[in-house]
């Protein structure tokens, strides 16, 4: 059976303006505004502070949030949201900082710790009106029915899965990559073409999702070098938004595969961008999932705009793989997990962890923790 | 600002069973089903209710629906939703059917009469939760925010445009095609094709929309033909669900143009198939909207598999008309309005008439009443 649901998504150059009128049209009075460190020095934070006051709302903010967001982050917003009286919540940021506001939003309304919560279907009351406001172009959390939140005892990212996590209405705002920087654009574009590739060869993958993630590869393959090249190219910005937009689509739906459980699984341990880690391991998941579709393969080197006409599958499989490497280094971004800070001592651990993910039991190929270790190996 | 809505689609063979566990998982106990009597005696009705009964549910049933429904019966079916002491509805059937489900779902929840809703955003208290199986892969109206109810006295359809219409729930069977007469298949065919090609030459389309129009053309070319042709090409009867769903996703959140004004206007009037007072005027409306938008008829006729190498962009929209009328001729659906019943005298009123239906707004092309005249007699 075909599942797909998304929430209501604004999508243009400013759309964060229309925060607090959102937050107001689902009944809101009083919201807890979540927010990081960069989103607050770009500016962001206040322009939706400013809609909120406009729509009459009261509002509290909540910012204590790093990258690879943690479980203690999500209980201490909980914590302001109750004491504060809150009774909606915007987020606004990226893949972290959204993330953070969902995990809120479960402890604040189901009560216990976030991971009673881990796995699918694990939330049964319902969580109080969400907006989310995107403003990276990557993670595709705001339209997405995951939230993953490292668990800090153990190390380890828990992903949790939950059509209540999908937000009420995902607001999109091209404007707001505009102060992102090179590298982080770079960074989340490529998990957006992660994004796109694995929902696309997912086992759970629909003819609903595939014309998202097809659209998406397309756009990140005309448009992520440009965006790179360049804070202040609109056209780029805004097509980068739609990709992340219609990647998270996709993969809200399809689910993801191996590159993303093995980054989880990164994640957990090392305060590395999640970005750079998926860019570092797709190509050789690639080369291994190649087996289990070659037909979707060769769909994926058209989409990317290679001329695959008189190729065999093979063949333009191994054009689709040359692409991805080759527009990973084209935009700079890191091509070894150990330059980022991995350690060889780590493999067999992160390995087994991974083998756990959610995002493995949609991987089109079987995978053991032999075929893991080894594909670290390759990245490391 | 691109703005995108739809409800949560569960799409594939056998979906029809699970219509009372949705309803159950909305919260209801029990539920009006709406339906009609061709829903009935294809054996949809008590699929239907023995998934409520299974569920744990009461139910009532309302069957009163005819073709280009009427405000009288959404006003019966409102009476009965609120003496039986239902808490959500599931309409099971075609457009009409659908249709009546919303506008019951609307006076139950708001009071009032039906006119008092007619036009944009009329509707302000919460609707119960709604549950809509599509049987007929033509109105997209399970998935969108319209509904379109006949206004009895002045005999002209009023459409209703809504959020609050949006179902929570959409059930897409292909299964239930099956049970479909083959001049119902061409009708509702032509319909998803209307509204394909209608919302993405919309002056509303977004890239969003798009993705959607595109994919339902290039499904319709594919298997309209072969699903007119056998009951039992289970493939071409899920690809044709398919496209149903993703033109009606289209249509939904880009609107239509002024193929269905004039549909609207004469169906108030007539008791025609709408799909195929669609496909009559659908053409003409082409040819006189080309004008707007010469690079999207490319498209369309590329879309629809015609070869447009070399060609200008008028060459190219000529040949997207001719392979719609094509289409039409090959699979057997009415070529003129007068065919069915329609009279020359009532062309200047119907004139004036859809010249204030809502969809008139998007048509890419701008249209005068003497305009709108001459499509209808090009189409008599």
């Amino acid at each position: 059976m075909n599942k797909f649901v998304m929430p209501e998504v604004i999508f243009g150059n400013g759309a964060i303006h229309q925060a607090g009128e959102c937050c107001s049209r689902l009944g809101a009075k009083k919201v807890l505004i979540v927010a990081d460190e960069g989103v607050i020095q770009a500016g962001w934070l206040e322009i939706v502070i400013k809609s909120c006051v406009d729509a009459g709302l009261s509002y509290a903010c909540y910012q204590d949030i790093t990258i690879n967001p943690k479980d203690f982050e999500a209980e201490k917003g909980a914590s302001v949201y109750i004491e504060q009286e809150c009774d909606a919540i915007i987020g606004v940021g990226g893949g972290s900082v959204i993330d953070i506001a969902k995990a809120v939003a479960i402890l604040a309304s189901n009560g216990g710790s976030i991971s009673d919560y881990e796995g699918v279907d694990r939330i049964t009351l319902p969580l109080p009106p969400l907006v989310m406001i995107s403003t990276t172009a990557g993670s595709g959390s705001e339209v997405s029915q995951f939230s993953v939140i490292v668990d800090s005892k153990q190390q380890k990212k828990m992903t949790i899965v939950s059509k209540s996590l999908i937000p009420d209405i995902a607001l999109i705002d091209p404007e707001t990559l505009a102060t992102k920087s090179e590298k982080l654009t770079a960074s989340t574009g490529l998990d957006v073409l992660t994004h796109a590739i694995e929902s696309f060869v997912s086992l759970a993958a629909t003819p609903l999702t595939d014309v998202q993630a097809k659209n998406a590869m397309m756009l990140v393959a005309q448009y992520l070098r440009p965006s790179v090249a360049s804070k202040y190219n609109k056209e780029a910005k805004e097509q980068m938004a739609m990709a992340s937009l219609q990647a998270g689509l996709a993969f809200s739906n399809a689910i993801l595969g191996a590159v993303h459980a093995m980054a989880h699984a990164i994640g957990g341990k090392y305060p590395m961008l999640h970005g750079d880690v998926n860019s570092v391991l797709l190509p050789h998941v690639m080369e291994f999932n190649f087996l289990a579709s070659p037909n979707k393969f060769m769909e994926i080197a058209q989409l990317l705009g290679e001329d695959t006409r008189g190729l065999a599958p093979q063949e333009a499989g191994r054009k689709a793989i040359a692409h991805v490497k080759q527009l990973s280094l084209d935009i700079g971004a890191p091509q070894r997990l150990s330059d980022m800070g991995f350690e060889e001592a780590a493999i067999e651990n992160v390995a087994e962890v991974a083998l756990q993910d959610a995002c493995m039991i949609t991987n089109p190929r079987d995978i053991n923790v032999q075929q893991v270790e080894e594909l670290l190996r390759k990245g490391f």
